[in-house]
């Protein structure tokens, strides 16, 4: 018997029923917090040695030094070589795919002359270096190589760094291939809060980056929390998760495939259906009771279903928009019969994934969009990653005489009025040579 | 006698006088940790209360209840009207200049089409609520009002929140003006971590919001750190800095000015001079002695020249680039004959101004680009705020059934390499109807 909650908006606490069931508190706990403290500290004031320390401790690598949980590029290349060709055929389609997108994502300059020749604007540059972080531990996932470091790539970034964890120092060949393939510069077999640690601080082996990207445990969470500001960070990551609106006319044994291929990640992912129609609900849980026994990850999605799944019945697809705009879903699909008119009416969602034949799982590997994606709520206000993470904007302006004693004035009126009277004069120096500032 | 630092990048310690000159730790200490996690916490649980409960305590404001700490818009449009027609002008000015560049900034929605009908696209879409922080206390600063709420408001954003620090209950009326040309939609008179907090979680008055931009103290640095993932936030600002470059050719006494204009907003601002002639860098340091005691706020002047500032030597206009990139500068002034040509070398700097007739002080009040510039080397991955702080976009795909025969395969190859196979099994039914997954 599979267990998951079954919602109606009809159901008078029906709001406090959602949010419990989609709350995640984002904030790590104390314990984490300590942790991840005093790892920052030991690798910024011991560097090698604390990564040593806590690759021995905590991935039960033991080696002499860190150079030696560097994997050469030329591995990587061996490694893709390897594959089985079928295997290496999909992952440079996928990577392919990925790069395409991302063409569109690139910004150009811009600059505009005002009537007296003064030029303002503004110019994009990529990023130097940047830090890939790419889970491991228990499963191994290529496709986030791809979708890290791709979008890199292509924004022209210098040196692009990925760590991934290696316990015991076993990596998948699939990840050094996926490496190669996507353009990676080095790659170190570094996880947790002290991979994080040695990229933003720079160890004597390990580079120190200008940004960290990609999703990792909690431990890693909190370590991008707080090496932010000294480095740039994508996102705090939470568990993945899935919104479906479905209008009942998808064969339920697809959206029960869909919903288990989210629980499957861990138990903390989330699964939710929303339809209009109760009897469509009972298909799919019956498609899903079905199907559950044959998965190779049952268990996991039978607990991840069970503490965070839910069918919800709506009235209609209307109310079916604004309970995924009150989750604003990481990844939100429209099964649906006119999905872009459905689409028009949300306003938050990491990706959205139309009609019956956008699976999710097609995003998640090569339709084109990176798959990392903000979680928990955080679609109101970030954006999958992208070209622009790896970009950075400068300001330019550049007065003529003429556009200085035009400016000038007004930046002089508005200084004196905030008291800052050096302002002022260095901007009454441009049109008045000095004399304003004797006034 | 004005004290400050002289290094030549022909001393053999150059690099470490210069870094020791630069550094600046931001992280916050302990005390000021243990202080906004507790202010954070109760905010968060008693709302309201703990609101009136900090102001009182550290703002000195006792008032009966936070809706009493709301400005009425009526009140801002009235203190526009009551401004003298000069700084009315200016402010309305600064404000047309600052909406006008950041028209430029706005990002459309894109799509594109392959052969087998598949769509792949991005949307992009304002912010609903966002919170503006408005730095107040000793200082009111009108042109921040602009510069943080009108980019917001050309994003589109729905409500913009603004929030100030009254101590006392004191608020500047050109402030109030400002947020009535900025497009302020609600003002609260609340300042450090309590009022990041209040914006961050709601209250029983204030209401929570997507995002919190605006620079502040070191507390309501670490209350943004802290709050970031339950909300966006733009960045975790430091003190303000700027690196000239001068080829010797402008007046010293000009450059002098453009020094004190940073150095006067307080004794942590950094106010750096780069120039290949010693003799140039002794006038402009005869002049600041001359021009000091003239200076309303020579005494923070002083302090912040004699603890961060520096004249510093180089060999050529080229080594100069290569400092400015070392630092990545908030605000870089190109002060020489071609400057154009030395920004091209420029990689790392919030906002550069090129030309002896544009010195910083016209971009802080009304060139148009924000003057909310990454701080602290941060230019070396961040931006400016600008219009893009305030959208996020929507990653789209729509695949035909053709386009789904086509990446299904692919994506299961690689979700069965990952071991996923309710992915796999999920693209699988999309072009063969699940027959593939009982291969």
């Amino acid at each position: 018997m599979l267990e998951i909650e079954r919602l109606s908006t009809t159901q008078p606490d029906f709001g406090d029923r959602l949010k419990a069931l989609t709350d995640w508190d984002d904030g790590a706990t104390h314990g984490v917090e300590a942790a991840v403290a005093e790892i920052l500290t030991a690798v910024r004031e011991q560097g090698d040695a604390a990564l040593l320390h806590y690759s021995e401790r905590l991935d039960g690598l033991a080696v002499e030094s860190v150079a030696s949980l560097e994997v050469d590029l030329a591995r990587c290349q061996a490694a893709l070589e390897a594959l089985d060709s079928a295997d290496r055929e999909a992952l440079e389609t996928a990577a392919a795919r990925v790069r395409e997108y991302h063409l569109h994502q690139r910004q150009s300059d811009w600059e505009k002359r005002e009537a007296d020749g003064t030029r303002l604007g503004q110019q994009v540059r990529p990023l130097e270096r940047v830090g890939i972080y790419v889970p491991g531990g228990k499963a191994a996932y290529p496709s986030s190589v791809l979708m890290n470091a791709i979008p890199a790539h292509v924004a022209g970034v210098d040196e692009i760094i990925m760590v991934a964890p290696a316990p015991g120092g076993e990596i998948a060949p699939m990840v050094l291939a996926a490496a190669a393939v996507a353009g990676v510069d080095r790659l170190f077999l570094l996880g947790g809060a002290q991979a994080v640690a040695a990229l933003a601080y720079g160890t004597e082996t390990v580079p120190a980056v200008d940004k960290i990207v990609g999703p990792g445990n909690a431990y890693v969470a909190e370590a991008k929390r707080r090496v932010f500001g000294h480095v740039g960070i994508d996102m705090v990551a939470g568990p993945s998760e899935i919104l479906i609106i479905c209008d009942g006319q998808t064969d339920p044994e697809w959206i029960a495939m869909d919903l288990f291929s989210q629980a499957e990640h861990d138990e903390d992912a989330r699964a939710l259906l929303v339809c209009p129609e109760a009897r469509y609900l009972d298909d799919v849980q019956a498609a899903m009771e079905r199907l559950l026994p044959e998965m190779e990850r049952s268990e996991i999605i039978r607990a991840s279903l069970a503490r965070r799944g839910a069918l919800i019945c709506v009235r209609d697809l209307a109310e079916a928009a604004d309970v995924a705009n009150a989750i604003a879903p990481e990844h939100l699909e429209l099964s649906v019969v006119e999905p872009e008119r459905l689409a028009s009416a949300i306003h938050h969602a990491g990706a959205i994934f139309l009609g019956r034949h956008t699976p999710e799982a097609l995003g998640d590997y090569c339709a084109g969009p990176s798959h990392v994606l903000p979680t928990s709520r955080t679609a109101r206000f970030a954006s999958p990653l992208g070209v622009y993470d790896f970009c950075k904007t400068t300001s330019l302006v550049h007065c003529t005489p003429e556009g200085a004693a035009v400016l000038g004035p007004v930046a002089s009126r508005l200084a004196r009025a905030e008291g800052l009277t050096a302002h002022a004069r260095s901007a009454e120096y441009r049109f008045s040579g000095g004399d304003e500032a004797d006034r």
